[in-house]
């Protein structure tokens, strides 16, 4: 007895992987579908999750070891080669790379604002896909704040031509979604360039898409032009900067600024999203899909955006598979590329799954940070919400308590339309983290590992295993 | 017409004191208490505490011009006069100091752990309340490791006897809410010396109280003796440390580890309470109050623990009176002295309560962090717990989603014995914001006001107001 006890540890290092693999095979092949043991399996995601979780050293790797990575650029291929290797160790059946082209813009060197009689340039940062300024040499012009797209629309042109537009609009701070703040404002970002120029403006200025009112970080992001319109250089500037230029701007009737951009948008690359799989016993033939973007913006280390939601959909895949579940659908995990300046990681994936006519049934995006999770965003029917809404008690001990109608991922979207052919029927939902602390540092140098917490990241990682066991046991 | 248009903003400037005399005291006096109003008054609360909001700066203030502020300290002095001037400017009826006597621990200088052998010290911080080392000397002694108090209690004391204990259980990660973590492990910190006394132990060190499990600071807190029994000094070790020594007592069958601890229980000092108040128009003689606690530790500047329930509990006094709200009961916002180590604060304002027969109908503590807001705890009969949930949907839109039986707060704690005679219908809560951050910085010297996240801050104190105001309206 003695002895036996003595071994034990011996015997349960023989056992266990026998264990493993039969339950991996047959424990839940007939288990009941009984709200007592999906509690019981959702509570053991979350043990897996707190105390012998991966993702946030997965997460430190990808944030010091290859550090940012927009598409196109070195950082981006060992992103994929990263992912790639990751995956091959969370107990997929197979990990692929499938191939898509992406765009490949790159950011110049010394680039700089400065307000003329003031010596100290200002903190800017070149927004994703602008051009540079002509010739790549400085631009000098006066500069007009505005607050609004509108504003410069209606405007007498001859006050325009020739100028450089300050678009100052801060993110209105009522909104208790930070994401609905940047939707009421990103229009500036985004179309700002096509309605100054269209104006007859030569460059553009806007003020950092942050809730954050004295920042000293510029934050990046993509930015849009119109084939009609000439194109010109836009960038982004501190809030702490742009506050700086709007007090001069009180102060002085009329004020020059001095701007260099020659960032350049080079030949398409060829690159990769990363796939893993698992293929359901009962419905191999249907899809779900988690995922978030490999790629950044070319600042910082994309820790919360989109590092966390990499992280999230890897642990969720590897929980299911140390929990020994097998799915009754396929689940996939995906890391898109090119999020950031194109979709074309989320575009090629829609596209070859409509060539090979495959059967999504759902997909599930983490791209909204790595902070304490709160629930779901769901696109789809009222079927589909009602369903999410029916886990509401479930998973209620864990602080999940949303889960509402919303967007479900850029990524992700672009599978609503291919996969109409196939299963009109699909549903997208988007985890939904506490959304606080994200605009402080979205797409800027401050995104960085540090500023991810552990427990917040793990609960998340945890909250995406638990809504696909519970997907994947409830739907079609 | 062109003048009268110049003019607006002087006539504006003329009329609104008077406009807003006149609704302090009648805008709600016969307003209909319909939820749409409701909902419109609480949407205004957030607004003011997200846009126009005074509880950053006041944080700020509070943690670096005052800084830690242990009870007896000049700090603490410091930080009443703070609270005085503050609470004098956010438009109560009347301010003013309730006095108390506060027990005055101070902690020695030069403190150490030190593993023989090794020459760097270990990151320790000395209990609150402990004892010096005899004489003030050093302390040599073998340490043995155990992981409860129940194993030491179990322990042959020719074990303990003449040896420092190590308590090394952390703090289990599995918790959802890291409260229950935290309640599940301190015992080890505050009863640890007296169980390691009684089996004749010399010394005490403890693992920090965090989850973070490779962190540098240790973290304090008040510990516990019995008269009965031999008091020794008793000190925490940051978990890295924790985690070092543990595996140097794996090594080595035999350790000796040397202490210093010269820390004093000085005499009891006068201190107080600040207490604001706005009387009711319909029932003066009851009472609901709102606090938080006014003193830290003597490490950090107490910013989340609470620093934040201080400024939480000023501005939804002052969001209510920029309302131009008039409550229908008293509503008194109390800073707690002392809740760190004796509950003086506490345990005087309600003695002092029940002397004058006051009618406490409510009372809402926020001491659980400056952090997103989740809802509230109700420790009251099922109709209080009813009321408080039939709330949901109102503040649903601000995140608050948890409404549950639980416990107020520690200051507000003595006022359940003591009201009793006058109302035993009193009901207490508390704030719960998101407690995954909570013990990064709970006790220790990174409780600074850099780890606080300004809106997370003002969503707190928006929250309490709204629960202030709805208690005003539904209560009796």
């Amino acid at each position: 007895m003695k002895l036996l006890r003595r071994l034990y540890p011996a015997v349960l290092l023989i056992f266990l992987p026998a264990l493993s693999f039969t339950s991996r095979f047959n424990l839940f092949y007939d288990s009941p579908d009984s709200s007592m043991s999906d509690s019981l399996i959702i509570r053991r995601a979350f043990d897996i999750a707190l105390t012998e979780g991966q993702a946030y050293g997965n997460l430190r790797d990808l944030c010091k070891n290859v550090g940012h990575r927009l598409s196109g650029s070195p950082q981006a291929d060992m992103a994929i080669q990263w992912g790639f290797n990751v995956l091959q160790k969370v107990g997929a059946d197979t990990v692929y790379k499938q191939k898509i082209e992406v765009p490949f813009w790159k950011r110049g060197e010394n680039e700089y604002v400065k307000i003329k009689g003031i010596a100290q340039p200002l903190r800017m940062i070149t927004l994703g896909g602008s051009v540079a300024t002509p010739d790549s040499k400085p631009l000098k012009a006066e500069v007009i704040e505005v607050t609004s797209l509108k504003e410069i629309s209606e405007m007498d042109p001859s006050k325009v031509k020739g100028k450089i537009v300050f678009y100052n609009r801060p993110m209105d701070a009522r909104n208790i979604s930070t994401f609905e703040a940047y939707s009421g404002c990103v229009d500036q970002r985004y179309w700002g360039a096509v309605e100054a120029a269209r104006a007859g403006a030569v460059g553009v200025l806007v003020r950092s898409m942050t809730l954050l009112e004295d920042d000293e970080f510029p934050h990046t992001g993509s930015m849009g032009y119109d084939p009609n319109v000439k194109k010109i250089p836009s960038v982004a500037l501190a809030t702490q900067d742009a506050n700086l230029l709007h007090k001069q701007l009180m102060l002085k009737k009329k004020m020059e600024v001095e701007m260099l951009v020659n960032a350049q948008t080079l030949e398409s690359k060829p690159s990769f999203n990363v796939i893993a799989e698992i293929r359901g016993y009962e419905h191999p033939e249907k899809i779900i899909v988690v995922g978030g973007h490999l790629d950044s913006w070319d600042v910082g280390e994309g820790a919360h955006d989109d590092g966390a939601g990499i992280v999230h959909s890897i642990e969720a895949l590897r929980i299911l598979t140390r929990l020994n579940y097998r799915p009754r659908h396929t689940i996939r995990v995906v890391l898109f590329m090119n999020e950031e300046n194109g979709n074309m990681g989320g575009k090629s994936y829609a596209k070859i799954a409509a060539e090979k006519k495959e059967n999504h049934i759902a997909a599930i995006e983490s791209d909204r940070g790595g902070f304490s999770p709160r629930g779901f965003s769901v696109d789809g029917s009222a079927d589909h919400l009602r369903l999410v809404q029916s886990f509401d008690k479930i998973l209620k001990p864990y602080g999940l308590h949303y889960f509402e109608s919303g967007h479900g991922g850029v990524d992700i979207g672009p599978l609503k339309d291919s996969a109409n052919k196939v299963n009109p029927d699909l549903m997208l939902m988007g985890l939904i983290p506490d959304s606080q602390r994200y605009f402080d540092f979205h797409h800027c140098a401050d995104d960085v590992f540090e500023n991810v917490n552990k427990r917040e990241l793990e609960l998340g990682c945890a909250s995406m295993a638990a809504m696909m066991y519970l997907l994947d046991r409830n739907l079609n």
